[in-house]
């Protein structure tokens, strides 16, 4: 009918996100997917939150926090919670600095060895805020589940739809969830503020070491469930395959969701294709690992990876096990003076001992997530 | 004195060290150190005892299970308790199937890369076994330690020692020790038998997921430190630093003690340098991972990286986050009929998706240690 036909075309479900940020380097504008450029987030510990990288799978809702409530479904036979943004003040507060990163930050590299399906992430689809909330662990508590949980999978919904009204959705582990240690909050503040709308007004789930898929923006409904979240993106999109495995035969039930991420490291300083300076050189970058393990070491090569030198890591230690946030890290190293170019490379190692790969075609897989192998960047050294 | 010289002509503390599997290929006969060959380790999930790999870093003590008695020490103006084996065996008895590795294990394969300063182990340093006694936790608990504790440390001590009287020593952190979920066990039975005198009869510390140097064997002592154990396999070796590090420059202190390790997978079928029938070919081989991580996938090349195809794991799925024991895994592939040789390598991914790195150089360090790069076989083909 007319009507509809004209909501059809006139009719624009992107039409009420918020403004942005001119630095953003935008991979998608409907929906909004835009990372920050690497010198800038190289620069601070914690990601200015205009800068703070975004991904969105669907417009960003408009929500009115007066009236805004999160169901929280209570265990069989039990009732659901609904919790006003008041009543989850009321629980105590919790506050975290916590990295989150893109299960497709630097996939760009990983295309360039085969096509992948995906944005083009750069390697700024990561960054850090300190998250102030209430603990999932409470709020599942007071909504009647013990905390002691059997292998149940804690599913969250968001408010952002699709046509269709399909809502992004994805789920972790009950025991994640529950860990008193696993500082996993439903946090109503970024750095201090209100959540920006494009991540999460009023309410979204921060799950330290966690990829960010799972950590659901936008929150509107929570609930325990024996299985996995049933949506697309809990099981049919972010997983890891085999090189071999392409769209023409992959089976997405045989690889496990993405949880934990890899050990991870970038170089922000300088960047690719850049001429510097002789006498010396300064590289920065990151390094962050999944599943709260510390970052000890960053090592980084001038010589394509013939020798390599130990970068200094900034900021204090990090606790054993809660190591939820980045280290920055740099090197000032002298340059031989008959070295024209430098082959930079940085690679991390965690408290597991757990190290980067050395090439990304290894790691290829048909999605174009995890990619982590050694970060390299080519510059020319000025006469 | 006439009686002293005699002594330390006389006097072998290597005299009473047991009978060995004539099969186990030895390292270093005093102190005992031997791994079993490869193609009788992939044989079996549970590695028979007298298969199991040995590593002693002193004389194997004679200990009178009679008289034995375990020195647990509580808190602060607290009792050390006394426990007997019996005392021991009343605890509740908890079973567990945990793999133990090296971190020397395939140190040969790095020391080809530049000399190391270790035993010449081959991929062999790793072994499964079921392992039964009671839950450190549970003696902790009962010695008056707080299941809740700060970040201490567990230091063991073993009854094992040097001319100098120095005990091997050990330590781990509290917070593993008393996680209900981190089955560190007290253990005095391997695969239903009292541990044999190489394992540590009458008892050995079990730390599942975490390398073989903290699982103290012929345990003589527990106690709580708010320091890791001043031993020098705790401070001054099982560490690992930047390949630029070497015996010159090296700072113990700069690098945290090795616990968990990092992901590792072996082939043990074929061997390097065999010749193979023509058609089809069978790759077998074990994988694992540190810190109860579950492994999700192998990987298996015949070309040397060029392509890949994921192998079969053997067994049942592992429970997350307590995957302590090994997969064993095969392959069976067509080989192509012009092929004359096999660069087979193998690669495993653990579910917080870390895997291992391409090449062993890069990873080098003065010990020789958490050698986890790609294993490679080449093989011929017989025409
Ligand atoms: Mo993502
Ligand atoms: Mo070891």
């Amino acid at each position: 009918d007319e009507e509809r036909s004209s909501d059809q075309v006139c009719t624009d479900p992107y039409a009420s996100d918020p403004p942005r940020h001119p630095a953003l380097q935008i991979n998608s504008q409907k929906p909004f997917n835009a990372e920050p450029p690497l010198e800038l987030l190289g620069e601070s510990y914690i990601t200015p939150n205009p800068l703070f990288f975004t991904r969105n799978h669907l417009p960003v809702p408009t929500i009115d926090p007066a009236t805004y409530h999160l169901q929280v479904e209570g265990p069989p036979g039990g009732q659901t919670l609904s919790l006003s943004l008041d009543d989850l003040r009321r629980f105590p507060k919790h506050q975290v600095t916590v990295t989150l990163q893109c299960a497709g930050n630097r996939r760009s590299e990983m295309a360039q060895v085969k096509s992948v399906k995906g944005l083009n992430w750069g390697a700024g689809a990561i960054s850090t805020a300190q998250w102030g909330g209430a603990r999932l662990r409470d709020v599942l508590i007071q909504a009647g589940h013990s905390p002691s949980g059997s292998e149940a999978h804690v599913c969250f919904e968001g408010l952002d739809s699709d046509p269709t009204g399909t809502a992004y959705g994805a789920s972790i582990p009950l025991a994640r969830a529950m860990d008193p240690e696993g500082d996993v909050l439903l946090a109503y503040e970024m750095n201090g503020q209100p959540l920006p709308p494009d991540h999460g007004f009023p309410l979204r789930v921060v799950v330290p070491g966690v990829v960010g898929a799972r950590q659901v923006k936008w929150l509107g409904k929570v609930s325990i469930s024996p299985e996995e979240s049933p949506s697309h993106w809990q099981r049919r999109d972010y997983k890891g395959f085999c090189p071999s495995v392409d769209w023409d035969k992959v089976d997405f039930d045989s690889a496990p969701a993405i949880q934990e991420l890899p050990v991870q490291s970038v170089i922000t300083e300088p960047r690719e294709g850049q001429t510097i300076e002789p006498g010396e050189v300064t590289v920065k970058g990151y390094a962050w690992s999944g599943g709260g393990r510390a970052i000890i070491r960053v090592d980084v090569s001038l010589d394509g990876g013939l020798t390599w030198q130990e970068a200094k890591l900034e900021g204090e230690a990090q606790a054993p096990r809660r190591a939820w946030a980045w280290r920055l890290w740099q090197l000032t190293a002298p340059v031989p003076t008959d070295w024209k170019e430098l082959n930079i490379i940085c690679k991390a190692v965690d408290d597991g001992y757990n190290v980067q790969p050395d090439t990304v075609a290894p790691i290829w897989n048909l999605r174009g997530v995890l990619t982590n192998s050694w970060h390299r960047v080519h510059v020319q050294v000025a006469p």
